[in-house]
């Protein structure tokens, strides 16, 4: 219960907040931090409200809360580096400032107020004794306020205000009874377009390097590969998942481990370090993270199973438990026991194996199915990695429900690959996007939005072709700051599937060695490449903060916009969703809140298409034929845009 | 940062949870508690989930939780007792119904399940080990797992899976990370009708004993009396507000104190405590408990001005600080600062107020302007009310901003006046008393709904005479399952205003003493009595969480339900809000959600005029005339209710 405490603010409600501050908001270097909060006092004194915020472990600063009405406030501040910070709300009640409103409304009712001006002049008085610097001044303005002859222009003065506001006394300050917690990772952590493809089926690690300049020319900012360690023997799986394999079957890279190694050893059929080294070295060079792949699990040929056998489950024939997903088997799998009697040093182990690719230069994993081990395994193991390398990116691979994806998203993970695979109609898409970037979700969850991956091939992209690749690509592209493909299966629009209606991809490159041709002419690498450099130049793809979706009188039509933080920067996106006809409707765009002049006509730039049109008005009409190019993506003028931005129309 | 813990379920998002679990729920003795919570595991593990609570400091008890789906889990229990209680959620691997579920799959597959068999015979000879009782069954179960002829039906079998989760292994056992409180009240917390008269204008307390008959034959069960204390005459207002008084002038019963006594002292002219006493026994016989009003304010010739001036806030000029609300002065009020120096033992003085009028047999209380005394003050004093005496029921009247109003509920008013008094419209109605009843606020805010008091007679009464003045009866009475009127002034229709547009009475009772005709033939007491018969009688009216407003095609009729938590009383009211104009519209029910027969016609029965008609379908035809009785308050048969209620159709 309340002890006799004497302070009467109360601060309540602070948002951002997940889970009762159990878990941080995310946010990258650079960006700000907006927080909302109740504050309010008993009676009808006014208060001061502020934020509070740091680096963990460094100096609190603050900055000054706005009134909204209805006893909300908000602030805001910038996360300069990398780590955690912390943030909460202070408020206090303010004296002077409710004695000053008081006067005001006293001196219109035209009332004596020679008592009330001797009552501020003890405020100011005490403000005079407090402060460090303008005592002379403080002091000068007690006596005006003491003068025998009632001067209440002088106490009204807002001169007065500003200096007693400077001096102001922080009696009985409400602190919110949290601390809340900002994990603040690098900006490719936001804003990323990955590029993921089987080096194997380029040869070696260092055939794989020709790889290079041609991801850099479609211009992503990651490659990922799939596992790059020894592949075990027994039990390998062959060409379409099948059971049994032949000699020259390469076995899926997920079956980790054989007598060449584990999880810190080269496949050698990829080549040694030395060549793992420089593909790395090399792809920075071209501008490109290397993602590795983490996947937790062991086949049977794994040293760890003979060395470590404490470390997995057995059966009751005492075999070693294979991985299952009853009635399906995988027994090229063995899954580790997260929670056995060993799980200290089985838990440092993997956090060794992350270490050890850190060390080797790699910034950016991404972890396969993290929903099949704890949850605590997860928040230790990347707290821990972030502790001493902020700068790390994970990527979680969990199709499953969706709390069970929000939880790894809370205990760590800085992206997540969500539904948008398989959402797609307007409907879907909306309430699915609208979920993510503008719920409680957004603080915690970066969505990271993939077309296809090596083991879907959803079932929109069957039989369609390009347009459905191209109209894809686009949506992933712009509704998610985050994004990325499967190539080069996606750009040449592989898309056979293992049989009708199944998801698995006909000869998955996963089983095999795949030839491709990069170079074949109907690649829409080209598209891709425009795509990438439309979301460089425009800061309002770098974000899904202010995705809105507008109303276009078509269902088979999406549009939707996105804003830069400081305005400039408004980019319109609309879609035809139907792959086969020219879809057309009316869209509109509220002008005003868009921040575009609702009198003047306004110049609109297809950036796919370098199309120009002036528009006139909220409602226009769109028509798009999938047989060019299923999409608009268009940058419009805004009152704030930059002017060269848009010289055509000048 | 999670340590290596074991633990693989979550539990989070637990429902009803104010404030992260800084404040109670409220419930009365009696009520339930529906408690919901996010819990799940990492993979594809069954788990249990259940719902612990008790009375604080009590042995735990547990109910079932069930799952609703997308990981969301609900279960209920019953607060059989006065004071606190707490619950929490716990969740764990439920190890032996997942075994069951794969070997199901696994059977059906038609694989060899061998080893699978031999497991689960692990698993239960673990459990023979550990039961209590049972082991010898156990064995036997075990042995039929084990035997040499693999037996899969024994594994599938639904008495083992039975036996089992009576032995179940509770390890790694997930709690939720916070215990929740309720504070459980008394029923007339929840459930409560209120009639505040001045008994100085009957004369004496024990002439005002000739209303307790009359109240009683109302129906109400709450007679609350505006302060009975010592009056101050220093500064004393005379009739209707003015700032000069004759000598026969009473004074307002909120200027409390004189030299005859304060807070604990009786006005010599409304008798003695003798007399005060014998009211309230009276009282209680007629089945009324008296609510006294606690003012926290003093008149200028309180004793605590000059016993305790420290308690009072100065002027500059060393006179004590009156109460006022600029340009407005209270100069026979003065305020008590509960910021001062002295505040405990002020603190403790007031808390030894109410605790001598709950020691004279005094339960209820309504509160005069909590708003202007410090939220810590109140939740330390009615904490400590409520740890001795949980049967105490505070009433909180702050008509003041909605989150101050929340937060003096939340640190513990049982009740609160609300914005009713002047929501009128449709919308208002609607939006209102859904977000009171639909939302979180639900659960720490009771609604006391008030058609007027002495300080209000809001506008929407003062031009149309008694129809108006019926349908916010009906409307207070059948919204909220806490209200109360002003009387005799609201049966009476007193309506004229201290000047047009303004909420003051004319006259007001406030500043002096009322004749009135209590058996005025156009007194609506007669329907007030029939309103509370049927607040009586129908169970659905005793709570306001099952009120949902209906469609009904006309913006002047009003149409909500309210259903007993078994399904058995259902109650339909349509009030007609224009008081001039008849006004009629068709109204829509969903019959399946209202448990009733579809296909049938169905009985409903008119409370207020016993008129019976039979109903066909979703859509029904009313018409409300002012001019008789504007609202219908309809008792509806469903397939739950009790055929004795309906024989009239029968």
């Amino acid at each position: 219960m309340a002890k006799h405490v004497r302070n009467r603010v109360v601060v309540e409600r602070v948002r951002p907040e997940i889970d009762a501050g159990r878990f941080p908001i995310k946010r990258v270097a650079g960006e700000s931090v907006v927080v909302e909060a109740d504050a309010f006092a008993d009676g009808h004194d006014a208060i001061t409200c502020v934020l509070r915020y740091r680096p963990a472990g460094g100096e609190w600063r603050e900055a000054p809360m706005e009134a909204l009405g209805n006893d909300r406030w908000r602030g805001e501040f910038v996360v300069e580096k990398l780590g955690p910070h912390e943030y909460t709300v202070a408020a206090w009640l303010d004296v002077f400032a409710s004695w000053q409103r008081d006067l005001r409304k006293k001196v219109d009712a035209g009332q004596n107020v020679s008592v009330e001006l001797l009552g501020g002049a003890e405020l100011v008085t005490k403000a005079a004794r407090r402060a460090k610097g303008d005592k002379r001044l403080l002091k000068e303005w007690a006596e005006r306020l003491e003068a025998t002859e009632p001067d209440p222009a002088a106490g009204l003065a807002p001169e007065l205000a500003e200096l007693m506001a400077r001096h102001a006394e922080r009696r009985d300050v409400t602190t919110y009874e949290r601390v809340l917690d900002v994990r603040v990772g690098p900006t490719d952590a936001a804003f990323s377009s990955w590029y993921e493809f089987f080096p194997r089926s380029f040869g070696t690690l260092a055939d794989a390097e020709r790889m290079l300049p041609y991801i850099e020319r479609m211009g992503f900012s990651v490659v990922y590969l799939p596992p790059v360690h020894p592949i075990g023997v027994t039990n390998r799986k062959g060409r379409n998942n099948t059971t049994e394999s032949d000699a020259d079957d390469p076995g899926s890279p997920w079956a980790i481990g054989s007598e060449d190694g584990g999880h810190t050893s080269i496949n050698p059929d990829l080549g040694t370090f030395d060549e793992f080294d420089r593909f790395v070295a090399r792809a920075r060079e071209h501008g490109l993270e290397v993602a590795m792949d983490l996947a937790f699990q062991c086949s049977p040929d794994h040293p760890y199973v003979k060395e470590r056998p404490e470390w997995f489950r057995r059966r009751a024939d005492g075999t070693i438990q294979y991985a299952e997903n009853p009635p399906k088997r995988y027994e090229d799998i063995y899954p580790l026991d997260f929670e056995c009697e060993a799980r200290e040093e089985l838990w440092a182990e993997l956090r060794n194996v992350v270490d050890f690719w850190v060390d080797r230069g790699v910034r950016v994993f991404r972890v396969d199915n993290p929903h099949t081990k704890p949850f605590a395994f997860w928040e230790w193991l990347i707290g821990g990695v972030h502790e001493d390398r902020p700068d790390v990116v994970f990527l979680s691979e969990a199709f499953t429900r969706p709390k069970v994806m929000n939880r790894l998203a809370k205990v760590g993970f800085d992206q997540s690959y969500t539904y948008f695979t398989w959402r797609t109609t307007k409907w879907e898409l909306t309430e699915y996007l609208t979920e993510l970037t503008q719920t409680e979700t957004a603080d915690f969850f970066r969505p990271n939005l993939w077309p296809n991956t090596p083991d879907i091939l959803p079932e929109h992209l069957h039989h369609q072709g390009a347009p459905a690749f191209m109209a894809r690509l686009v949506l992933a592209a712009t509704l998610g700051a985050n994004y990325g493909i499967y190539g080069p299966a996606y750009e040449l629009c592989e898309n056979i599937p293992l049989a009708p209606g199944r998801e698995e991809y006909l000869n998955s490159e996963k089983f095999e060695i795949k030839k491709w041709d990069v170079d074949d002419p109907h690649s829409l690498s080209d598209l891709i490449a425009r795509v990438n450099r439309i979301r460089a130049d425009n800061e309002s793809l770098h974000s899904d903060r202010t995705l809105r979706f507008r109303e276009i009188q078509n269902d088979n039509l999406i549009a939707y916009t996105k804003q830069s933080p400081d305005g400039s920067n408004l980019v319109l996106v609309v879609v035809n969703l139907d792959a086969e006809h020219i879809q057309s409707g009316m869209l509109h765009l509220p002008l005003g809140e868009l921040g575009i002049d609702e009198h003047a006509s306004y110049g609109v730039h297809d950036l796919l298409t370098e199309a120009r049109y002036l528009w006139h008005g909220e409602w226009n009409y769109i028509e798009l034929d999938p047989g060019s190019i299923p999409a608009h993506i268009f940058r419009l003028r805004t009152r704030l845009s930059r002017e060269e931005d848009f010289d055509y129309f000048s």
